[in-house]
Protein backbone atom coordinates (compact mmCIF):
# COMPACT_ATOMS: atom_id res chain seq x y z
CA UNK A 1 0.00 0.00 0.00
CA UNK A 2 1.01 3.53 -0.79
CA UNK A 3 0.84 6.35 1.59
CA UNK A 4 0.64 9.58 0.18
CA UNK A 5 0.60 12.84 2.40
CA UNK A 6 0.82 16.04 0.33
CA UNK A 7 -1.43 17.46 -2.17
CA UNK A 8 1.33 17.42 -4.65
CA UNK A 9 2.47 13.58 -4.47
CA UNK A 10 -1.62 12.94 -4.79
CA UNK A 11 -1.11 15.05 -8.03
CA UNK A 12 2.23 13.53 -9.52
CA UNK A 13 0.26 10.01 -8.45
CA UNK A 14 -2.61 10.44 -10.75
CA UNK A 15 -0.93 11.55 -13.56
CA UNK A 16 0.74 8.22 -13.32
CA UNK A 17 -1.96 6.15 -12.79
CA UNK A 18 -3.75 4.28 -15.37
CA UNK A 19 -6.23 1.56 -13.82
CA UNK A 20 -9.62 2.20 -12.72
CA UNK A 21 -9.63 4.24 -9.40
CA UNK A 22 -12.45 4.30 -6.26
CA UNK A 23 -11.69 6.55 -3.39
CA UNK A 24 -13.41 5.96 -0.15
CA UNK A 25 -13.74 9.42 1.90
CA UNK A 26 -13.21 9.18 5.16
CA UNK A 27 -12.16 10.88 8.24
CA UNK A 28 -10.64 8.03 9.64
CA UNK A 29 -11.26 6.03 12.91
CA UNK A 30 -12.11 3.14 11.01
CA UNK A 31 -14.80 0.68 11.77
CA UNK A 32 -16.82 -2.44 10.13
CA UNK A 33 -19.28 -0.11 8.34
CA UNK A 34 -16.06 1.54 6.43
CA UNK A 35 -14.64 -1.92 5.90
CA UNK A 36 -18.31 -2.69 4.20
CA UNK A 37 -17.33 0.33 2.18
CA UNK A 38 -13.82 -0.99 1.25
CA UNK A 39 -15.57 -3.82 -0.13
CA UNK A 40 -17.85 -1.93 -2.36
CA UNK A 41 -15.06 0.14 -3.57
CA UNK A 42 -12.75 -3.20 -4.42
CA UNK A 43 -15.75 -4.64 -6.36
CA UNK A 44 -16.02 -1.93 -8.60
CA UNK A 45 -12.56 -1.02 -9.35
CA UNK A 46 -11.80 -4.77 -9.99
CA UNK A 47 -8.89 -6.86 -9.35
CA UNK A 48 -6.30 -4.79 -10.98
CA UNK A 49 -7.71 -1.10 -10.00
CA UNK A 50 -7.13 1.05 -7.13
CA UNK A 51 -8.99 1.04 -3.71
CA UNK A 52 -7.66 4.33 -2.84
CA UNK A 53 -9.05 5.64 0.92
CA UNK A 54 -8.49 9.29 2.28
CA UNK A 55 -8.42 10.19 5.47
CA UNK A 56 -8.67 13.45 6.47
CA UNK A 57 -10.25 14.87 9.70
CA UNK A 58 -11.65 18.26 7.48
CA UNK A 59 -11.69 21.15 10.10
CA UNK A 60 -14.03 23.16 7.50
CA UNK A 61 -16.85 20.47 8.12
CA UNK A 62 -17.14 20.84 11.91
CA UNK A 63 -19.10 23.74 13.10
CA UNK A 64 -17.98 25.72 16.41
CA UNK A 65 -18.33 23.97 19.74
CA UNK A 66 -18.23 21.04 18.05
CA UNK A 67 -15.79 17.79 18.69
CA UNK A 68 -12.85 19.23 15.94
CA UNK A 69 -10.51 18.39 18.56
CA UNK A 70 -11.26 15.27 20.17
CA UNK A 71 -12.39 13.16 17.21
CA UNK A 72 -10.25 10.15 16.99
CA UNK A 73 -7.47 10.12 15.26
CA UNK A 74 -5.77 6.44 15.82
CA UNK A 75 -3.46 6.81 12.80
CA UNK A 76 -1.20 3.35 12.72
CA UNK A 77 -4.28 1.55 13.47
CA UNK A 78 -6.40 3.00 10.37
CA UNK A 79 -3.03 2.10 8.54
CA UNK A 80 -2.87 -1.28 9.39
CA UNK A 81 -6.72 -1.60 8.49
CA UNK A 82 -6.23 -0.17 5.36
CA UNK A 83 -3.30 -2.16 4.69
CA UNK A 84 -5.23 -5.68 5.89
CA UNK A 85 -8.36 -4.65 3.91
CA UNK A 86 -6.20 -4.57 0.64
CA UNK A 87 -5.94 -0.35 -0.37
CA UNK A 88 -3.73 0.08 -2.82
CA UNK A 89 -3.67 3.61 -1.89
CA UNK A 90 -4.08 6.04 1.33
CA UNK A 91 -4.01 9.47 1.06
CA UNK A 92 -3.54 11.07 4.40
CA UNK A 93 -2.94 14.51 4.04
CA UNK A 94 -1.23 16.89 6.75
CA UNK A 95 -3.18 20.03 5.23
CA UNK A 96 -5.17 20.84 2.63
CA UNK A 97 -6.05 24.17 3.51
CA UNK A 98 -4.74 27.51 2.60
CA UNK A 99 -4.75 30.10 5.76
CA UNK A 100 -5.90 32.48 2.96
CA UNK A 101 -8.50 30.21 1.49
CA UNK A 102 -11.37 31.99 -0.09
CA UNK A 103 -13.04 29.45 -2.38
CA UNK A 104 -15.88 27.31 -1.63
CA UNK A 105 -18.42 24.84 -3.07
CA UNK A 106 -21.71 25.55 -2.01
CA UNK A 107 -25.25 23.52 -2.07
CA UNK A 108 -28.26 25.41 -1.31
CA UNK A 109 -30.86 23.57 -1.23
CA UNK A 110 -30.44 19.93 0.04
CA UNK A 111 -28.41 21.58 2.73
CA UNK A 112 -31.07 23.60 4.21
CA UNK A 113 -32.68 20.59 6.62
CA UNK A 114 -31.82 17.77 8.47
CA UNK A 115 -27.96 18.12 10.17
CA UNK A 116 -27.60 21.41 7.82
CA UNK A 117 -30.15 23.15 9.92
CA UNK A 118 -28.26 21.54 13.31
CA UNK A 119 -25.02 21.84 11.87
CA UNK A 120 -24.67 25.63 10.05
CA UNK A 121 -21.72 25.27 7.29
CA UNK A 122 -21.53 21.40 8.11
CA UNK A 123 -22.14 20.87 4.34
CA UNK A 124 -20.25 23.18 2.79
CA UNK A 125 -17.13 21.76 4.64
CA UNK A 126 -17.88 18.71 3.10
CA UNK A 127 -18.71 19.59 -0.21
CA UNK A 128 -15.75 21.64 -0.53
CA UNK A 129 -13.44 18.81 0.61
CA UNK A 130 -14.93 16.04 -1.34
CA UNK A 131 -14.41 18.70 -4.26
CA UNK A 132 -10.46 19.19 -3.47
CA UNK A 133 -10.24 14.97 -3.05
CA UNK A 134 -12.20 14.63 -6.22
CA UNK A 135 -8.98 17.21 -8.01
CA UNK A 136 -6.52 15.69 -6.29
CA UNK A 137 -7.30 11.74 -6.54
CA UNK A 138 -9.29 12.06 -9.91
CA UNK A 139 -10.78 8.50 -8.90
CA UNK A 140 -13.31 7.16 -11.73
CA UNK A 141 -15.91 6.34 -8.40
CA UNK A 142 -16.26 7.47 -4.76
CA UNK A 143 -17.99 5.54 -2.43
CA UNK A 144 -19.89 6.96 0.93
CA UNK A 145 -22.36 5.53 3.41
CA UNK A 146 -25.86 5.86 3.73
CA UNK A 147 -25.68 6.26 6.97
CA UNK A 148 -25.12 9.82 6.54
CA UNK A 149 -27.88 9.75 3.63
CA UNK A 150 -28.03 13.85 3.55
CA UNK A 151 -24.34 13.60 2.81
CA UNK A 152 -24.47 11.34 -0.07
CA UNK A 153 -27.53 13.04 -1.68
CA UNK A 154 -25.43 15.95 -1.40
CA UNK A 155 -22.29 14.78 -2.81
CA UNK A 156 -24.57 13.36 -5.60
CA UNK A 157 -25.98 16.95 -6.69
CA UNK A 158 -22.94 18.30 -6.56
CA UNK A 159 -21.79 16.09 -9.28
CA UNK A 160 -24.23 16.77 -11.37
CA UNK A 161 -24.34 20.04 -11.02
CA UNK A 162 -20.40 20.91 -10.88
CA UNK A 163 -20.19 17.74 -14.12
CA UNK A 164 -17.34 15.52 -12.09
CA UNK A 165 -17.06 12.71 -14.39
CA UNK A 166 -17.53 10.35 -11.03
CA UNK A 167 -19.36 7.75 -10.22
CA UNK A 168 -20.74 8.21 -7.11
CA UNK A 169 -21.53 4.74 -5.16
CA UNK A 170 -24.28 4.68 -1.91
CA UNK A 171 -23.62 1.86 0.71
CA UNK A 172 -26.36 0.69 3.13
CA UNK A 173 -25.74 1.12 6.99
CA UNK A 174 -23.87 -1.21 8.46
CA UNK A 175 -25.38 -2.16 12.54
CA UNK A 176 -24.49 -3.67 15.56
CA UNK A 177 -26.36 -6.93 15.98
CA UNK A 178 -29.09 -4.40 18.69
CA UNK A 179 -29.47 -1.94 15.74
CA UNK A 180 -27.16 0.86 16.47
CA UNK A 181 -25.40 2.05 13.11
CA UNK A 182 -21.79 1.69 13.72
CA UNK A 183 -20.15 5.70 13.23
CA UNK A 184 -17.00 6.47 14.74
CA UNK A 185 -18.68 8.60 17.10
CA UNK A 186 -20.25 5.27 19.14
CA UNK A 187 -16.67 5.78 21.04
CA UNK A 188 -17.51 8.23 22.42
CA UNK A 189 -20.94 6.73 24.72
CA UNK A 190 -20.05 5.59 27.59
CA UNK A 191 -21.77 2.20 29.53
CA UNK A 192 -25.36 3.70 30.21
CA UNK A 193 -25.04 5.53 26.42
CA UNK A 194 -24.28 2.65 24.69
CA UNK A 195 -27.02 0.67 26.33
CA UNK A 196 -29.61 3.43 24.95
CA UNK A 197 -27.94 4.51 21.59
CA UNK A 198 -30.10 1.64 19.46
CA UNK A 199 -33.41 3.72 20.60
CA UNK A 200 -32.52 5.61 17.01
CA UNK A 201 -33.27 2.19 15.29
CA UNK A 202 -36.05 1.45 17.76
CA UNK A 203 -38.18 4.43 16.84
CA UNK A 204 -37.31 4.41 13.06
CA UNK A 205 -38.46 0.50 13.16
CA UNK A 206 -41.82 1.49 15.14
CA UNK A 207 -42.44 4.37 12.78
CA UNK A 208 -41.98 2.03 9.99
CA UNK A 209 -44.24 -0.80 11.54
CA UNK A 210 -47.33 2.20 11.99
CA UNK A 211 -46.89 3.22 8.40
CA UNK A 212 -46.98 -0.42 7.11
CA UNK A 213 -50.33 -0.88 9.21
CA UNK A 214 -51.13 2.09 7.06
CA UNK A 215 -50.74 5.00 9.54
CA UNK A 216 -49.38 7.90 6.89
CA UNK A 217 -49.79 11.34 8.99
CA UNK A 218 -46.62 12.56 9.49
CA UNK A 219 -47.32 14.20 11.96
CA UNK A 220 -48.67 10.68 14.09
CA UNK A 221 -45.56 9.10 13.08
CA UNK A 222 -43.09 11.37 14.25
CA UNK A 223 -44.71 11.82 17.13
CA UNK A 224 -44.15 7.60 17.88
CA UNK A 225 -40.79 8.12 17.31
CA UNK A 226 -40.91 10.89 19.82
CA UNK A 227 -42.30 8.71 22.15
CA UNK A 228 -40.08 6.03 21.68
CA UNK A 229 -37.27 7.74 21.99
CA UNK A 230 -37.82 10.15 24.87
CA UNK A 231 -38.52 6.60 26.67
CA UNK A 232 -34.36 6.80 27.17
CA UNK A 233 -32.46 7.70 29.88
CA UNK A 234 -30.18 10.74 28.20
CA UNK A 235 -31.51 10.86 25.09
CA UNK A 236 -32.76 14.59 23.59
CA UNK A 237 -33.84 14.60 19.92
CA UNK A 238 -32.38 16.98 17.53
CA UNK A 239 -34.49 16.25 14.95
CA UNK A 240 -36.74 13.93 13.39
CA UNK A 241 -38.07 14.43 9.69
CA UNK A 242 -39.54 12.47 7.15
CA UNK A 243 -38.57 13.34 4.38
CA UNK A 244 -38.78 12.76 0.53
CA UNK A 245 -35.31 10.67 -0.74
CA UNK A 246 -34.91 12.69 -3.63
CA UNK A 247 -34.77 16.41 -2.68
CA UNK A 248 -35.24 16.01 1.07
CA UNK A 249 -38.10 17.85 1.26
CA UNK A 250 -39.95 17.31 4.36
CA UNK A 251 -43.58 15.64 3.52
CA UNK A 252 -46.82 16.01 5.39
CA UNK A 253 -48.32 12.18 4.09
CA UNK A 254 -46.55 9.28 3.65
CA UNK A 255 -45.47 8.71 -0.32
CA UNK A 256 -43.15 6.47 -1.93
CA UNK A 257 -39.83 7.12 -1.31
CA UNK A 258 -40.65 8.55 1.99
CA UNK A 259 -37.46 8.03 4.41
CA UNK A 260 -36.90 8.89 8.05
CA UNK A 261 -34.06 10.94 9.37
CA UNK A 262 -33.02 11.69 13.02
CA UNK A 263 -30.24 13.12 14.95
CA UNK A 264 -30.47 12.75 18.65
CA UNK A 265 -28.11 13.31 21.38
CA UNK A 266 -27.10 10.42 23.72
CA UNK A 267 -25.97 12.44 26.64
CA UNK A 268 -23.21 14.77 24.99
CA UNK A 269 -22.63 12.17 21.67
CA UNK A 270 -25.10 13.58 18.71
CA UNK A 271 -25.85 10.69 16.85
CA UNK A 272 -28.20 10.04 13.42
CA UNK A 273 -29.37 7.65 11.25
CA UNK A 274 -31.88 6.76 8.66
CA UNK A 275 -34.09 4.19 7.21
CA UNK A 276 -36.48 3.95 4.43
CA UNK A 277 -39.77 3.78 4.88
CA UNK A 278 -42.02 2.67 1.80
CA UNK B 1 -12.06 20.81 -36.18
CA UNK B 2 -14.46 18.63 -33.75
CA UNK B 3 -17.61 20.57 -32.74
CA UNK B 4 -19.33 19.15 -29.69
CA UNK B 5 -22.71 20.66 -28.35
CA UNK B 6 -23.61 18.69 -25.27
CA UNK B 7 -21.75 17.67 -21.41
CA UNK B 8 -22.45 13.89 -22.37
CA UNK B 9 -20.02 14.03 -25.41
CA UNK B 10 -17.81 16.33 -23.96
CA UNK B 11 -16.89 13.94 -21.17
CA UNK B 12 -16.73 10.81 -24.33
CA UNK B 13 -14.29 12.94 -25.43
CA UNK B 14 -12.24 13.21 -22.76
CA UNK B 15 -11.98 9.98 -21.71
CA UNK B 16 -10.75 9.01 -25.11
CA UNK B 17 -8.12 11.80 -25.64
CA UNK B 18 -4.32 11.18 -24.74
CA UNK B 19 -2.49 14.79 -25.85
CA UNK B 20 -2.04 17.47 -24.23
CA UNK B 21 -5.15 20.01 -23.88
CA UNK B 22 -5.50 23.87 -23.36
CA UNK B 23 -8.74 25.35 -22.93
CA UNK B 24 -10.03 28.92 -24.40
CA UNK B 25 -13.30 29.31 -22.42
CA UNK B 26 -15.53 32.21 -23.79
CA UNK B 27 -18.81 33.89 -24.56
CA UNK B 28 -17.81 33.89 -28.28
CA UNK B 29 -18.71 37.15 -30.56
CA UNK B 30 -14.37 36.41 -31.01
CA UNK B 31 -12.47 38.88 -31.75
CA UNK B 32 -8.76 40.11 -32.27
CA UNK B 33 -8.13 39.67 -28.73
CA UNK B 34 -9.20 36.44 -28.17
CA UNK B 35 -7.17 35.43 -31.14
CA UNK B 36 -4.13 36.27 -28.63
CA UNK B 37 -5.58 34.07 -26.34
CA UNK B 38 -5.61 30.90 -29.13
CA UNK B 39 -2.29 31.69 -30.11
CA UNK B 40 -1.13 31.55 -26.65
CA UNK B 41 -2.82 28.24 -26.48
CA UNK B 42 -1.33 26.60 -29.48
CA UNK B 43 2.19 27.92 -27.94
CA UNK B 44 1.43 25.65 -24.95
CA UNK B 45 -0.81 22.60 -26.23
CA UNK B 46 2.27 22.13 -28.74
CA UNK B 47 1.77 21.32 -32.41
CA UNK B 48 -0.15 17.96 -31.31
CA UNK B 49 -2.17 19.49 -28.38
CA UNK B 50 -5.37 20.25 -28.98
CA UNK B 51 -6.71 23.96 -28.37
CA UNK B 52 -9.99 23.71 -27.45
CA UNK B 53 -12.53 26.82 -27.25
CA UNK B 54 -15.63 26.95 -25.22
CA UNK B 55 -18.45 29.35 -26.61
CA UNK B 56 -21.14 29.58 -23.56
CA UNK B 57 -23.20 32.65 -22.63
CA UNK B 58 -23.15 31.96 -19.04
CA UNK B 59 -26.49 33.37 -17.95
CA UNK B 60 -25.66 32.87 -14.20
CA UNK B 61 -22.73 35.50 -14.72
CA UNK B 62 -24.76 38.34 -15.85
CA UNK B 63 -27.08 39.90 -13.18
CA UNK B 64 -30.62 40.55 -13.32
CA UNK B 65 -30.95 43.53 -15.61
CA UNK B 66 -27.79 43.15 -17.41
CA UNK B 67 -26.82 42.44 -21.12
CA UNK B 68 -27.64 38.62 -21.11
CA UNK B 69 -30.58 38.67 -24.26
CA UNK B 70 -28.65 41.13 -26.05
CA UNK B 71 -25.31 39.96 -25.75
CA UNK B 72 -24.04 39.10 -29.45
CA UNK B 73 -24.10 35.28 -30.50
CA UNK B 74 -22.85 35.25 -33.73
CA UNK B 75 -22.65 31.22 -33.95
CA UNK B 76 -21.48 31.04 -37.45
CA UNK B 77 -18.85 33.56 -37.86
CA UNK B 78 -17.36 31.94 -34.18
CA UNK B 79 -17.02 28.83 -36.06
CA UNK B 80 -15.39 29.68 -38.64
CA UNK B 81 -13.02 32.00 -36.85
CA UNK B 82 -12.10 28.98 -34.50
CA UNK B 83 -11.55 26.75 -37.60
CA UNK B 84 -9.42 29.27 -39.36
CA UNK B 85 -7.20 29.69 -35.82
CA UNK B 86 -6.49 26.10 -36.19
CA UNK B 87 -8.79 25.05 -33.21
CA UNK B 88 -9.17 21.31 -32.73
CA UNK B 89 -12.03 21.27 -30.12
CA UNK B 90 -14.99 23.69 -30.02
CA UNK B 91 -17.37 23.31 -27.04
CA UNK B 92 -20.74 25.29 -27.34
CA UNK B 93 -23.13 23.61 -25.21
CA UNK B 94 -26.83 24.25 -25.83
CA UNK B 95 -27.63 23.76 -22.12
CA UNK B 96 -25.33 23.33 -18.79
CA UNK B 97 -27.42 23.98 -16.30
CA UNK B 98 -30.51 21.96 -14.47
CA UNK B 99 -33.78 23.81 -13.55
CA UNK B 100 -32.65 22.70 -10.08
CA UNK B 101 -29.54 23.42 -9.57
CA UNK B 102 -28.07 23.74 -6.02
CA UNK B 103 -24.55 24.04 -6.09
CA UNK B 104 -22.40 27.06 -6.95
CA UNK B 105 -18.58 27.42 -6.47
CA UNK B 106 -17.74 30.61 -4.64
CA UNK B 107 -14.89 33.04 -4.19
CA UNK B 108 -15.72 34.86 -0.88
CA UNK B 109 -12.26 37.32 -0.87
CA UNK B 110 -11.23 38.47 -3.80
CA UNK B 111 -14.59 38.81 -5.12
CA UNK B 112 -15.69 41.72 -2.81
CA UNK B 113 -14.93 44.66 -4.24
CA UNK B 114 -14.22 46.12 -7.83
CA UNK B 115 -16.73 44.64 -10.30
CA UNK B 116 -17.64 42.02 -7.59
CA UNK B 117 -18.99 44.86 -6.28
CA UNK B 118 -20.84 46.54 -8.48
CA UNK B 119 -22.06 43.04 -10.49
CA UNK B 120 -23.68 40.78 -7.47
CA UNK B 121 -23.30 36.90 -8.24
CA UNK B 122 -21.54 37.27 -11.17
CA UNK B 123 -18.10 36.14 -9.79
CA UNK B 124 -20.45 32.96 -8.23
CA UNK B 125 -21.32 32.69 -11.77
CA UNK B 126 -18.13 32.82 -13.43
CA UNK B 127 -15.73 30.25 -10.67
CA UNK B 128 -19.59 27.85 -11.28
CA UNK B 129 -18.89 27.79 -15.00
CA UNK B 130 -15.28 28.02 -15.05
CA UNK B 131 -15.60 24.78 -12.82
CA UNK B 132 -17.69 22.51 -14.56
CA UNK B 133 -15.87 23.30 -18.04
CA UNK B 134 -12.88 21.98 -15.98
CA UNK B 135 -14.66 19.08 -14.91
CA UNK B 136 -16.10 18.59 -18.05
CA UNK B 137 -13.51 19.14 -20.78
CA UNK B 138 -10.33 18.04 -18.05
CA UNK B 139 -7.58 20.24 -19.70
CA UNK B 140 -3.89 20.91 -18.62
CA UNK B 141 -3.80 24.41 -18.62
CA UNK B 142 -6.78 27.58 -19.62
CA UNK B 143 -5.73 30.61 -21.03
CA UNK B 144 -7.59 33.61 -19.79
CA UNK B 145 -6.59 37.94 -20.97
CA UNK B 146 -6.05 39.98 -18.27
CA UNK B 147 -8.83 42.52 -19.38
CA UNK B 148 -10.58 40.66 -17.08
CA UNK B 149 -7.91 41.28 -14.20
CA UNK B 150 -10.47 40.39 -11.49
CA UNK B 151 -11.48 37.17 -13.08
CA UNK B 152 -8.33 35.89 -13.61
CA UNK B 153 -7.20 36.69 -10.13
CA UNK B 154 -10.18 34.49 -8.82
CA UNK B 155 -9.98 32.09 -11.21
CA UNK B 156 -5.99 31.29 -10.02
CA UNK B 157 -7.36 31.47 -6.48
CA UNK B 158 -10.22 28.80 -7.17
CA UNK B 159 -7.41 26.29 -8.71
CA UNK B 160 -5.58 26.82 -6.10
CA UNK B 161 -8.46 26.20 -3.02
CA UNK B 162 -9.74 23.56 -5.35
CA UNK B 163 -7.01 21.78 -5.98
CA UNK B 164 -7.72 21.57 -9.89
CA UNK B 165 -4.89 20.00 -11.97
CA UNK B 166 -4.35 22.80 -14.44
CA UNK B 167 -1.98 25.75 -15.06
CA UNK B 168 -3.81 28.99 -15.43
CA UNK B 169 -2.26 31.49 -18.22
CA UNK B 170 -3.17 35.18 -17.98
CA UNK B 171 -2.59 37.00 -21.40
CA UNK B 172 -1.56 40.69 -21.84
CA UNK B 173 -4.29 42.78 -23.00
CA UNK B 174 -4.83 43.54 -26.69
CA UNK B 175 -5.51 47.48 -27.25
CA UNK B 176 -7.05 49.07 -30.38
CA UNK B 177 -4.31 51.99 -32.04
CA UNK B 178 -6.03 54.41 -30.06
CA UNK B 179 -5.82 52.01 -26.01
CA UNK B 180 -9.16 51.11 -26.14
CA UNK B 181 -8.97 47.23 -24.71
CA UNK B 182 -10.63 45.02 -27.35
CA UNK B 183 -14.16 43.46 -26.02
CA UNK B 184 -16.80 41.63 -27.16
CA UNK B 185 -19.04 44.41 -26.00
CA UNK B 186 -17.38 47.44 -27.51
CA UNK B 187 -19.72 46.44 -30.53
CA UNK B 188 -22.36 48.08 -28.62
CA UNK B 189 -20.45 51.43 -28.82
CA UNK B 190 -22.26 54.03 -31.49
CA UNK B 191 -19.63 56.49 -33.02
CA UNK B 192 -19.99 59.13 -30.23
CA UNK B 193 -19.25 56.47 -27.87
CA UNK B 194 -16.70 54.58 -29.81
CA UNK B 195 -14.84 58.12 -30.19
CA UNK B 196 -15.17 58.75 -26.35
CA UNK B 197 -14.21 55.14 -25.04
CA UNK B 198 -10.34 55.47 -25.00
CA UNK B 199 -10.64 57.91 -22.67
CA UNK B 200 -10.71 54.57 -19.45
CA UNK B 201 -6.65 53.94 -20.97
CA UNK B 202 -6.00 58.13 -21.38
CA UNK B 203 -6.61 57.95 -18.03
CA UNK B 204 -5.08 55.08 -16.81
CA UNK B 205 -1.60 56.51 -18.68
CA UNK B 206 -2.25 59.30 -16.92
CA UNK B 207 -2.05 58.16 -13.54
CA UNK B 208 0.71 56.04 -14.75
CA UNK B 209 2.88 59.13 -15.48
CA UNK B 210 1.69 60.67 -12.35
CA UNK B 211 3.15 57.51 -10.11
CA UNK B 212 6.43 57.48 -12.38
CA UNK B 213 7.12 61.55 -11.15
CA UNK B 214 6.61 60.75 -7.61
CA UNK B 215 3.03 61.21 -6.80
CA UNK B 216 1.83 57.93 -4.95
CA UNK B 217 -1.10 59.26 -2.92
CA UNK B 218 -3.82 56.66 -4.36
CA UNK B 219 -6.44 59.52 -3.60
CA UNK B 220 -4.93 62.62 -5.62
CA UNK B 221 -3.48 59.39 -8.24
CA UNK B 222 -7.53 58.57 -8.39
CA UNK B 223 -8.49 62.15 -8.59
CA UNK B 224 -6.30 62.49 -11.59
CA UNK B 225 -8.02 59.69 -13.64
CA UNK B 226 -11.18 60.89 -12.93
CA UNK B 227 -10.73 64.37 -14.22
CA UNK B 228 -9.84 62.42 -17.55
CA UNK B 229 -12.81 60.07 -17.33
CA UNK B 230 -14.85 63.44 -16.81
CA UNK B 231 -14.15 65.65 -19.61
CA UNK B 232 -15.46 62.92 -21.66
CA UNK B 233 -18.80 62.89 -23.26
CA UNK B 234 -21.48 60.53 -21.66
CA UNK B 235 -18.98 58.78 -19.51
CA UNK B 236 -19.80 57.86 -16.41
CA UNK B 237 -17.68 56.54 -13.77
CA UNK B 238 -18.73 53.02 -12.00
CA UNK B 239 -15.52 52.40 -9.83
CA UNK B 240 -11.85 53.64 -10.08
CA UNK B 241 -9.63 51.66 -8.00
CA UNK B 242 -5.81 51.19 -7.49
CA UNK B 243 -5.24 47.61 -5.39
CA UNK B 244 -2.80 45.02 -5.21
CA UNK B 245 -2.14 42.89 -7.89
CA UNK B 246 -2.00 39.67 -5.81
CA UNK B 247 -5.05 40.18 -3.26
CA UNK B 248 -6.88 43.23 -4.83
CA UNK B 249 -6.93 44.82 -1.72
CA UNK B 250 -7.23 49.37 -2.39
CA UNK B 251 -4.34 50.41 -1.23
CA UNK B 252 -3.75 54.25 0.25
CA UNK B 253 0.06 54.83 -1.23
CA UNK B 254 1.22 53.33 -3.99
CA UNK B 255 3.33 50.27 -3.78
CA UNK B 256 4.95 47.62 -6.12
CA UNK B 257 2.76 45.23 -7.57
CA UNK B 258 0.32 48.34 -7.49
CA UNK B 259 -2.40 48.46 -10.32
CA UNK B 260 -5.31 50.35 -11.66
CA UNK B 261 -8.84 48.71 -12.06
CA UNK B 262 -11.65 50.74 -13.49
CA UNK B 263 -15.23 50.71 -14.62
CA UNK B 264 -16.55 52.95 -17.10
CA UNK B 265 -19.91 53.42 -18.78
CA UNK B 266 -20.28 54.99 -21.83
CA UNK B 267 -23.41 55.89 -22.81
CA UNK B 268 -25.32 52.73 -21.93
CA UNK B 269 -22.38 50.28 -22.29
CA UNK B 270 -20.20 49.55 -19.35
CA UNK B 271 -16.37 48.97 -20.38
CA UNK B 272 -13.79 47.82 -18.11
CA UNK B 273 -9.60 47.65 -18.29
CA UNK B 274 -6.95 47.91 -15.89
CA UNK B 275 -3.18 48.56 -16.10
CA UNK B 276 -0.27 47.86 -13.98
CA UNK B 277 1.29 51.24 -12.31
CA UNK B 278 4.41 50.05 -10.74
Amino acid sequence: MKIIESTDAAQAHVRERRAKSVLVPTMGALHRGHLELLRVAREHAGKDGEVAVSIFVNPLQFEPGSDFKKYPRPESTDAKFCEDAGVNLLFRPREMYFDDRSVYVEETRLSAGLCGASRPGHFRGVCTVVAKLFNLLAPNAAVFGEKDYQQLAIIRRMVRDLNFPIEVIGVPTVREADGLALSSRNQYLNTDGRAAAPVLYQAMLRVKELAANGENSVTRLIDAARGVIESAKDARIDYISIVDRENLQPLERLRPNAFIALAVFIGKTRLIDNLRLT
